[in-house]
């Protein structure tokens, strides 16, 4: 593995090899019976009906290595948030309210304070999230984790009528590309991030500041102003390029841009501008994509909510299934992902 | 850790602190809103009602350390469908028709090989419980899993009726307990019977056979029957603790037994009997319960399916919440569990 590294492959990440079986696991997945699912946007969470009218939406998420930074810092309530969070903002981004958790535990040899800290978290994100931790599974196995390490996986369910489905159909050039503040780094890019800011670098406990979670405003907005938002894009692993997920046959423009939290700023340094576009939320942790007569109304209710949220660009005439960035902090020139 | 186990927690699995664990996470995440859920029969599955009539069953589950014998033999496949098993067996035991799934797949480094395995285990195992594989998470974890090591998690939901959804509440005294074999040690104890079935014993690779997939007759008595099956234990960690899971206000006695797989034979050897009973599943992977008039038709539906069948038991005037096993191969003489 590169000692400095520049980019997630050189991270020890292979993006490639993971796109590969992902999508060799969704073509031989597909094989049987998807055609009874409903068609959501971006693929962030799958929407089975169980009734004509009445869909369930289900997504499953971890929080990568920035566990390994929890067990470093020995903090482990945010990591619970994290989890929480990765889930719930998925799905939201088709349309669904967040009703129901369940997590999965498993680690080398149990640790009262380490469990009930995480417990804690998970508690709060689900709070956050407006959903009920109805489930989890605590699994004990000594001779696979190493003295302290664990995992944790996540699971949400949503609920989503076929009306209330966001499918990213009705998106059209002119529309406006919302961007919501990122916390901060959010559970994306840690294996990257832990290499540039050591363990000297005082920004390194900012990176373990929790992922925010969006769900009240966004659920405010399905539920008392319907169809204003037209999709939504969370700004997970592959950072912006996201953006362009709700649907792939139009072509996206960023021109103003929200402040980059200070541990992303750092990394910049070491890392060109169109891989940290393509691995890092640069600040922009939701993207919201609305006609521009109800942008006030959403840029309202996130206000309200206490989230900074501001009209970043447009759905473009551009490159198809692109997302061109201009402007961005530290870019000499504009750059497509 | 105990080189010579004779028991679970000689074997490095502490169940107290896991319980104690368990039970917390289930205290605190009740304090709210927990009245909403449907009330189903012994806890496999959460069941959140998205509708008057309609429920959605959820539960999650890992193969513990079966996933270290996978290794060891380099024999992927198997464990995808015990990951499939685990959830789908316990979606049934509250009433619910299994429809869809998710896995959680992570890895130190993405070996093709392996994942193509795991998948191909993982679909086969959907086929068989009737699932769609919706969705999943692949997180490639450079510095948290050694080289080759890897952990599995699945999410599994079902849909089921009120009228449909198992509460264990119908059962009463004479009521007959239905045993369904187990294929070998399905996904419980490994952690102790690899410790005991060493290297060297022949007996080793029968630890490694995928755990049975009961869905399709139970479904079609569900559909066909409706009824007739008034409660269902999946025998999973805590082995024949769980056939008192469904109603603790009765008592039970077992004085039938089915054949004890070799595996678990041999183990037995080396483990007191009440022990054995307390870990693994002794043969029945499942346990039904129905009024003396319908098992005639259950054990015709699981013969037509391929699986055996007997009557093993009752529901008894003994103890309430224990379980009296009697006549058990190699026990001096009967127990309480």
């Amino acid at each position: 593995m590169n000692k400095d590294p520049r980019s997630y492959a050189e991270a020890g990440v292979d993006i490639h090899k993971a796109e590969s079986f992902v999508t060799r696991l969704k073509v031989s997945a597909r094989r049987k019976g998807h055609e009874r699912l409903w068609h959501a946007s971006g693929g962030y969470a799958s929407v089975y009906p169980v009734s004509e009218n009445q869909g369930v939406a289900m997504t499953t998420d971890g929080v990568g290595t920035k566990l390994l930074l929890a067990l470093e810092k020995n903090n482990f309530e945010g990591i619970g948030i994290d989890l929480v969070a990765m889930c719930a903002n998925d799905l939201i981004c088709v349309g669904a309210k967040p009703v129901a958790f369940l997590d999965y535990y498993a680690t080398g040899a149990l640790d009262d304070r380490v469990s009930d800290s995480l417990l804690s978290g998970i508690i709060k994100g689900c709070d956050l999230a407006g959903m009920l931790l109805v489930g989890g599974e605590t699994a004990e196995l000594p001779d696979l984790y190493d003295h302290g390490h664990f995992d944790l996986a996540g699971f949400a369910m949503g609920t989503v009528t076929r009306e209330s489905l966001i499918t990213g159909d009705g998106l059209a050039k002119g529309d406006i590309l919302i961007g919501v503040a990122s916390s901060g780094i959010h559970s994306n890019g840690l294996s990257l991030a832990r290499k540039i800011i050591g363990a000297d670098n005082p920004l390194r406990d900012d990176l373990l500041i929790p992922t925010h979670i969006y769900v009240a405003p966004v659920v405010r907005l399905f539920s008392e102003y319907p169809g204003t938002i037209k999709a939504l894009a969370h700004i997970t692993g592959g950072g912006w390029t996201n953006v362009t997920r709700p649907n792939d046959s139009l072509g996206y423009t960023i021109e103003d841009h929200l402040p980059v939290p200070p541990a992303l700023a750092e990394i910049a340094g070491s890392v060109p501008a169109r891989e940290m576009y393509r691995t890092f939320n640069m600040g922009m942790g939701l993207c919201l994509m609305a006609a521009p007569e109800n942008v006030e109304t959403i840029l309202r209710v996130f206000d309200q909510s206490g989230f900074e949220a501001r009209p970043v660009g447009e759905i473009s005439s551009g490159k198809k299934a692109a997302l061109t960035v201009k402007g961005a902090p530290g870019a000499e020139r504009e750059f497509d992902l």
